[in-house]
């Protein structure tokens, strides 16, 4: 008998909205897609999830949601009372919070047409992100990112997921939001610290794919470093747009094996688990990248003088490019690092290294040696 | 600042294979596909998970796979040890089984472009599947159906999901497999009830769409009541056929509210739930159907011949058309089930019934009333 030959197509789309104190009720801009989103003649429900950590800085925001909803912006009506889970890194570490969420979608009645709306950062984004897209086959989900780093990265994507025995993320889906609003208000709340560490993935597309981004983060270092918001939204939107047009012209649901964006991310996702994640992501991300960098110099990618551009530029920002872990057993857990990162790919490895700054280049080796000589450097620097 | 609009398409092929012994060393057709799947000049990898039922039957099941890999038909290598997991509905009832694969997928080392192969029904397939899809955010897998129902229906399709707090595949994904192999000689393991169970959706298929294909049926019924498996092979190339053209031609992952190939289902699940799956899948829609188109000849959708027909049909294939737990405090059972399914769909409920035998009409609302009418009616006749 014939064998039968499957083939289709998905279509996706989404938008990212930039916008100013969403939840105020003179601000359309949530309403207005709320309103338009799907059809149909019957009451669509949203499920809010907030992050704790937001909340404890933006103290009314339930209130704020809740009035948004009941002075009658929008046909779709909340489902019942917001979940708030914790923020962090730790979010995604405690199965009972997705237990509890897909609990919540189910008692309060969420189903294929209706929402999950996500507030908060980027941990409470692929919690949230995950458990909507298991449940029912798929629940279509908001991202509100309130974080830089969720604002210009892991927000705007289509990736979610949890740890699970001490592996990041190792569950998880390709999950495409239906929308995102980027709320540059939000970022106001935020720590020095996390602030900050969204910058350095900007960095890193700048340096992967676009001299004059980077040029222009270099010039507006100060600004940034002062917590200016007009700079940080410019920031932002550049990063987003640049993270989006990747994955459209990529490898969206990575079938592949490459993926370029992760330049500096292999010792970051290390670094975290071997600090508890005392160093967040984006503290973490500008090591890695500091210490890809500093191989790719190394290894005659680039010249000592853009090293330095680089090194200086996260300087400037304020980050540490060096923490103590690096250089416990190093080569040990580097070496662990490298091959974590290649089983999560899977198949041949591919990392992405520079050869100029605004150009990446993909190798699928990195010596073991020159990764310790290139600790060693970070060490001698920056300890 | 302007709004991010993000759009891309991603692309799905799978090939349903036929094929008779498909573990004896001479059967090229699993080798052919592992052999040029995928590329790269890397190790691959597969973990074989196996249905505990099926297994029983067929004990050389194990030591076949092994032989199969080791006489070096194929450039893929085994992970490690099969995992066995017992079959039935009950799997998906157990949170731990889905943790016992997606460990296994750890500590094997199964990567992206490695692959689970689930061998077994189709709850099986549908754990295997689940955990697959949500490991590293989707590990490719090859389905290997061993009955009627997975072989013509669900295994060729791209869903997958386990049962949750009670409800029937609340946690689950579209994931497409790699690949599916329906090997009819494993069909001899069966025991009666399934290897006439799954003849009920192909039953379904016909009703909906393809008036020649429900005659087709007629002529054959004495064959496949009497376990013809010649007859039995047509009627899954058939129905797997038009199972997977309807996926193809309208919306494989379920984004609009539509959902014609689940006629009889409704009730169905509930019945399944409501008997502890005493009564199993294929004969729950075996009643599902009847009682849908009883449903349908009340409200004037076919003739009270044509329902006699597929009555009859059914009768001659040797399904019980009624089951005791239908009629206890049946109005509410009933009316929860339209809810459940309104729920897991979302948004307008859509039921398929009947408008002639080959053509499904799709309705909005079914009457309470008139569906316990169509319960007494399958009681007078069949209890």
């Amino acid at each position: 008998m014939h064998t039968i030959h499957q083939k289709f197509e998905i279509s996706y789309s989404y938008s990212v909205f930039f916008t100013q104190n969403i939840f105020s009720p003179e601000n359309p801009v949530l309403a207005n897609f709320l309103n338009t989103f799907g059809a149909g003649d019957f009451q669509r429900k949203a499920l809010f999830v907030l992050d704790e950590g937001f909340v404890s800085h933006y103290p009314q925001l339930q209130e704020n949601i809740n009035r948004y909803f009941t002075l009658g912006n929008t046909s779709i009506r909340l489902s019942g009372p917001m979940l708030v889970v914790p923020g962090g890194e730790a979010a995604k570490n405690d199965p009972a919070l997705f237990d509890e969420i897909v609990r919540a979608i189910d008692e309060q009645g969420i189903d294929r047409h209706s929402l999950v709306v996500a507030v908060g950062g980027g941990a409470v984004l692929d919690l949230v992100g995950y458990a909507a897209a298991v449940s029912h086959r798929g629940i279509r989900h908001i991202r509100i990112p309130t974080t830089v780093l969720s604002q210009n990265d892991s927000g705007v994507g289509v990736k979610n997921g949890i740890n699970y025995r001490g592996k990041k993320n190792f569950l998880g889906t390709f999950a495409p939001p239906v929308a995102v609003f980027n709320d540059s208000t939000f970022l106001k709340t935020l720590d020095d610290r996390d602030w900050r560490g969204g910058i350095s993935e900007a960095v890193k597309v700048a340096l992967i794919k676009d001299e004059a981004f980077f040029t222009w983060i270099e010039q507006n270092s100060a600004a940034l470093a002062s917590r200016d918001l007009p700079t940080m939204e410019k920031l932002i939107h550049r990063c987003a747009e640049m993270h989006t047009e990747h994955i459209r012209s990529g490898d969206p649901f990575e079938f592949g094996s490459s993926r370029p964006l992760d330049f500096g991310h292999w010792a970051a996702h290390k670094l975290e688990y071997l600090t508890d994640f005392q160093v967040r992501h984006g503290e973490a991300v500008a090591i890695g990248i500091a210490l890809d960098s500093v191989y790719s110099w190394k290894v005659g990618g680039i010249k000592e003088p853009d090293l330095k551009r680089i090194l200086d530029l996260f300087e400037k920002l304020g980050f540490r490019l060096f923490n103590e872990k690096l250089s416990e057993n190093d080569k040990i857990n580097l070496r662990q690092g490298l091959s974590e990162f290649r089983e999560h790919l899977g198949g041949r490895l591919t990392i992405m290294l520079l050869s100029a700054i605004g150009r990446g280049v993909e190798v699928h080796e990195m010596d073991d040696a020159l990764i310790a000589e290139s600790v060693d450097y970070l060490e001698k620097h920056y300890l």
